[in-house]
């Protein structure tokens, strides 16, 4: 009997009619004949009425009761969408993350699975249930109740797809699939039947907000198959692969994807000794301030230029960060600038194709669009240009990797 | 060190403002060097919601999922008021049901609580903390949520103070205490300062719906002293005690009820027979009505008449039942009216006062009170009269039994 895993996230079971129309999904796979597992978030905003109460009892409340508050959110969807299985014949079993268990540890807000014990789920399952499982919260070893952090639901599907060894692990989202762009921008992007969760992670890191990273390195490293597929309409998806199939001729690049929420910090003028790196990179780690790209670029006048990309919403920070920093470090100047975006062409094909670099460099400077930074890695290259070419140079590359055409 | 536990409904913690205000309450108790563990129950009306888009969802869910759905309310609660006992310097832990654990039967929405262990709360209370415990809801033997029904949280707070052998269990309401009569019908209705648990059980059975009968019945059991206040304004309120204090002179009669919620059926010229009672009442009990106050009346002709009460509500669904029964036993008829109060004079101090019933009746008939049944136990006389005199039977008996002096 195949065993398949399926998730809803909160927009999916917003309100009763649409938790209506997920009981209507997961019932025609009952009728193919799979096990089915459902995982959902809270519904649609309900938990935001939740969060503005406890700022104003306590703007600095515990983390311990935050996840209690928050939990309460897809213990609601869990009962209402059983209900609704119930209501068409279909037996169902709900299961908070203490109830099935999910134990993680004690990070209350971004807590890790530790142990997922399968036999309820399976007894369940035997015995012809659907199990809905609260997606995004579990219990730690002292019955605490926890909550996973950002994207925490797909990641409880993916971990209970590998702790009931599932056939499939399906992300039902409000797209249809992984494209080769965002189809807002590029109206002839291409849905990807197949995707190796390499590349995955790559769209994924690059703000193609599909899918969490952190799920999708829990699949690739338990092996488990993700779908992607729309809650809203039938379709096959793109399947997320662990294996990449060389049988097939590869594509050189299977996506172009567009990230606009970095900014750049460029370091002029630094003297460029042992150590350098480590003082600034150091201050901006340890105020836990994300760096991405980096780019060093060393003068004949032993003098460096240092420019790194931040998230923008931090960008104010870390330039007040490091200003006494650089100061102290005999640096000319720092500044900030929040105008750029980063374009990235993504493709497990890299690794058997040449040129890529020089036909993506092509494209842009045919647009008369200006390279700012640049960052290769095996199966990807970034640049930052200015945000005001952002949709310009994604058009651009797709059309010069042919992504439109099948 | 003295452990009190106290309870506060739902209008006591509707909003951020009242739980804020419970929060301080709870602060008072701790200065005043008491080891504080507090039951709350779901905010004012807000599983209300939930409860319509599951009967939108399926008018018939299972009731382990309306469980799943209803505990949510009460998880919320504990949450926030941990939060607002944090924000004034007090540490606080919540606790669900399960994870205290309060273990029940597995009767969903109506579940008996087995066992209580109060390991972890101690271990709170000895670390300065204070424990919030959601009421209402347990966890069966199999780890499903379960909740305890009507009352829950009262039960749940007795119970709680039981097993921690706490020295007294505060039950915070909008009422500042349990009165000799409703004050709203009787402008000098006085305070009780005490009131025996056998006397609380027939002012709880008769309306004055301070306190579930299920929670005065499991304090008597564990001798939980109990203290009935208002959440919104101080005062000593009303301490519900197991033990008669002999050194004080009883007054005859302690309080005064009154209950519109009855009806009352007649059956007329029934043959006197063996088995008739059981036929009608076996047939009631059957469908799970409650009937209260029976009285027969042997007539010399053979024929015997029947009147009793029923819950309002269910007056036309028990003529329903018993109207072919009654017609197969070969009685006259059948009739229900709804148009009657049932009025009682309640106190433990009627065991050694003599009397008591002729004052009532004398009091009634001086004010034209027609008397239509009279029952009577160990420490209460109840009398049904029509309902448009509920009120003046009230103060007549609260003046002729002297209630209004201290």
């Amino acid at each position: 009997m195949t065993t398949v895993v399926c998730k809803f996230g909160g927009t999916s079971v917003a309100d009763v009619e649409r938790i209506n129309a997920v009981a209507e999904t997961l019932m025609k796979h009952r009728a193919d004949g799979e096990d089915v597992v459902v995982v959902v978030s809270a519904m649609g905003k309900s938990t935001d009425a939740l969060v503005e109460m406890a700022a104003e009892i306590n703007p600095k409340g515990s983390a311990r009761e935050s996840d209690v508050l928050l939990s309460t959110g897809e213990q609601i969807t869990i009962a209402l969408l059983s209900m609704a299985l119930e209501q068409r014949g279909q037996p169902a079993r709900s299961y908070t993350g203490a109830q099935i268990p999910i134990v993680t540890d004690s990070r209350h807000g971004s807590a890790r699975i530790k142990d997922i014990n399968p036999d309820k789920m399976r007894a369940d399952l035997d015995a012809g249930r659907v199990v809905v499982a609260a997606g995004f919260q579990g219990v730690d070893e002292q019955g605490n109740i926890t909550t996973l952090g950002r994207g925490g639901s797909d990641t409880t599907a993916v971990a209970l797809a590998a702790a009931l060894k599932a056939d499939e692990c399906r992300i039902y989202t409000d797209v249809d699939g992984v494209y080769t762009a965002d189809p807002r921008i590029v109206p002839d992007a291409r849905r990807l039947d197949r995707i190796t969760v390499e590349e995955m992670l790559e769209f994924a890191s690059l703000g193609a907000k599909v899918l969490m990273t952190r799920s999708v390195e829990f699949a690739g490293r338990y092996q488990i198959p993700i779908r992607v597929l729309s809650s809203f309409e039938p379709g096959p998806g793109t399947l997320i692969t662990f294996e990449e199939d060389d049988t097939v001729e590869q594509p050189s690049v299977s996506g172009i994807t567009h990230d606009l929420d970095d900014a750049k910090i460029t370091i002029r003028a630094v003297p460029d000794k042992t150590g350098i790196a480590h003082a600034i990179f150091g201050a901006v780690s340890d105020a836990d301030f994300n760096v991405d790209m980096i780019v060093q670029n060393i003068g004949d006048d032993g003098m460096t230029d240092l420019t790194f990309t931040v998230r923008r919403a931090e960008m104010e920070a870390t330039l007040a960060l490091l200003e006494p920093i650089i100061s102290e470090l005999g640096a000319a100047s720092i500044s900030g600038d929040e105008h750029i975006a980063k374009i990235s062409a993504v493709g497990v094909g890299m690794r058997s194709h040449t040129g890529i670099a020089a036909t993506m460099f092509e494209a842009l400077s045919a647009e008369n669009i200006n390279i700012q930074m640049i960052s290769t890695s095996e199966i990807k290259i970034s640049v930052v240009v200015e945000d005001k070419y952002a949709e310009l140079a994604v058009r651009a590359l797709h059309r010069a990797f042919r992504l439109d055409e099948a």
